[in-house]
C-alpha cells in the first residue's frame, strides 16, 4: 500500500475543504473524524463510507477498523503525520478519517414510525447542544430526530463528533419550517409536546402515554410564543432549586428518559 | 472613580494568576467571570466577594450589578478594555469580573441534612462536566454535592462558568477519598447508589424513596469495580437504542431527575 505523504495533494485539500459547510453541500461529503464515528459508520452504514484514510503510526490500533473497511470493499488510504494533520481541523487526530455521504432521510421517513416519540430540533445553533441530543435520543429510544431549518448543519464536525456514532442510529431528517413540522408530526397522529421554561404542565404530570413528538428550542432563546401555541401543550421541567435552566441538551434529555419510563412502566 | 489602565499592573496580574490552581490556593481567591456569576455571588454569597473589576464601556450593562456591589460595600474597580483582557483568560470578556473566597463547605456540613438525594462525584476531571454536573444537581434539588479527592479544582474558571451561578446555590464540599465519603454518606443514613454502566439494577427499578447519595464516576473510565463494590446498589441509565452510553453529566442528570420525582410523587 502507497503512503500518502504530500499534505498539499488535490485530494487532501479536498478532504480539508469538508470542514466547510458550502464545500460539503458541493461535494455531497462529510468527514468522520476518529475511531468512534469510523467504526458506528461502517457497522451501521457502510455504503454510505466513500474512503478511508488512516495514519501510518495508527494502523495497530485500528486494525479492526480497517479491515472492516476492506471487508466492505472501500478504498484505505495509509497517509503519514502530516496528511493527517492536514485533512482535519483536530487538536489531536486520533489517526483514523472516513469521508461519507449524507445520512439524513425525508421527514416524511422519519416520521414512519407510529409508536414511541420523535425529537424536532427548532432552529438549535450550538453543534455540540444538538450532537448530544441525537445521542440522547438515541439512548432514549426517539424513533427519529428531525433538526428544523436554520439549525445547525448535522455535519458540522462538532456535531458529528458530539453524536459519538448515534449520527447512525436512528433516522435523522433535516429541514422544514417548525409550524410545518408541528403539523406534519400531528398528521401523523403525534401529540406535539412543547418543552420550554415557560411551560405551565410539569413534566411528571404531562400526558406521555400515547405517539407524541418533543418540540426542543434554541439554547439561547427557546421557542417563540407563536411556536410554543403551535403545540398540543408546553412541559415544563421542574426546576427544585435556584438553578434558572437546565440547559438544552440535559432539558431533552431529562424529557426524553420521562417518555422512555412511561413508555416501558 | 478612577480608571485601571495598566494591563501590567501588579494587581491585574494578581488577578490573571488566578487561572491557575497553585495560585488560587495560594492566594485563597478565585475569578468570577461575566455577569452570571458575578449576580448569583452577590445574591448568594455577598459575603465571599473581595472585589468587583468592571469594564467603563459594560457599565452602562451592569449598572444593576455594580449597584449591588456598592450597596454590598465591596470595592468596584473601573478599567479599560486592556486591562479587562488582561485580568482573565477569556475568548470574549463580559465586561465584570469579581475576586472571590472560595465556599465550600466540609463534608460533615455537606451531609447535615437528613433527606433527599446528595452527589458524589468520584474523581470527575472534567471542567464542564464537574461544573454541569452542579448545575443540574441544583436545578434536580439535590441536598449538596461532594466532589472527592483527585477531581479537577471547583474553582477552575471553565468549572465556575459551567455551573452557571448553581456553585452558590447548594452546599459544596471537597476533597476524601471515595471509600470514606461512601462510608460519610452510610454513617448519616443514606443509601450509596453507585450509577454506572456496569449496574444491574435499571434506574427506574432503583429504590429512591428514602434518602441516598448517587456516586457517579469518571466521565472516561466510570467507577471501580472495587468502588461499586462498596455501594448499597449499582444502578444503570437504561440504554433503549444502540447507543454505547450517555455521558457523564446526561447520566447523573436523569439519576438525580428520577430521584426528584421519586420524592414529589
Amino acid at each position: 500500500m502507497s503512503v500518502l505523504t504530500n499534505p498539499r495533494a488535490e485530494r487532501v485539500k479536498a478532504v480539508r475543504a469538508l470542514g466547510r459547510r458550502s464545500a460539503r453541500q458541493r461535494a455531497g461529503r462529510f468527514v468522520v473524524d476518529g475511531p468512534q464515528g469510523v467504526r458506528e459508520v461502517l457497522r451501521f452504514a457502510p455504503g454510505t463510507v466513500v474512503e478511508v484514510y488512516v495514519e501510518g503510526s495508527a494502523q495497530g490500533r485500528h486494525g479492526d477498523l480497517i479491515d472492516a473497511a476492506r471487508s466492505a470493499n472501500l478504498p484505505v488510504h495509509q497517509c503519514d503525520t502530516a496528511v493527517m494533520s492536514a485533512l482535519v481541523d483536530t487538536q489531536h487526530p486520533q489517526g483514523i478519517v472516513a469521508v461519507c455521504r449524507p445520512v439524513d432521510v425525508p421527514v416524511a421517513d422519519a416520521l414512519a414510525a407510529a409508536d414511541g416519540f420523535v425529537v424536532v430540533l427548532a432552529h438549535v445553533r450550538d453543534p455540540g447542544n444538538a450532537g448530544t441530543v441525537i445521542r440522547s435520543a438515541d439512548a432514549a429510544g426517539a424513533r427519529a430526530v428531525i433538526l428544523s431549518d436554520a439549525s445547525v448543519d448535522l455535519y458540522n464536525p462538532k456535531v458529528v463528533r458530539s453524536t459519538a456514532g448515534s449520527l447512525w442510529h436512528l433516522p435523522i431528517a433535516l429541514g422544514g419550517d417548525v409550524p410545518g413540522l408541528i403539523a406534519a408530526c400531528r398528521a401523523r397522529g403525534r401529540r406535539v409536546l412543547a418543552a420550554d421554561g415557560a411551560g405551565t404542565t410539569l413534566l411528571p404530570a404531562a400526558d406521555l402515554s400515547g405517539p407524541h413528538a418533543w418540540l426542543m428550542g434554541n439554547e439561547a432563546w427557546g421557542l417563540d410564543e407563536e411556536i410554543r401555541g403551535l403545540a398540543d401543550d408546553v412541559v415544563r421541567v421542574p426546576i427544585h432549586g435556584h438553578a434558572e435552566s437546565l440547559n438544552l441538551a440535559l432539558a431533552a434529555t431529562v424529557c426524553m428518559y420521562a417518555s422512555a419510563d412511561r413508555a416501558t412502566s
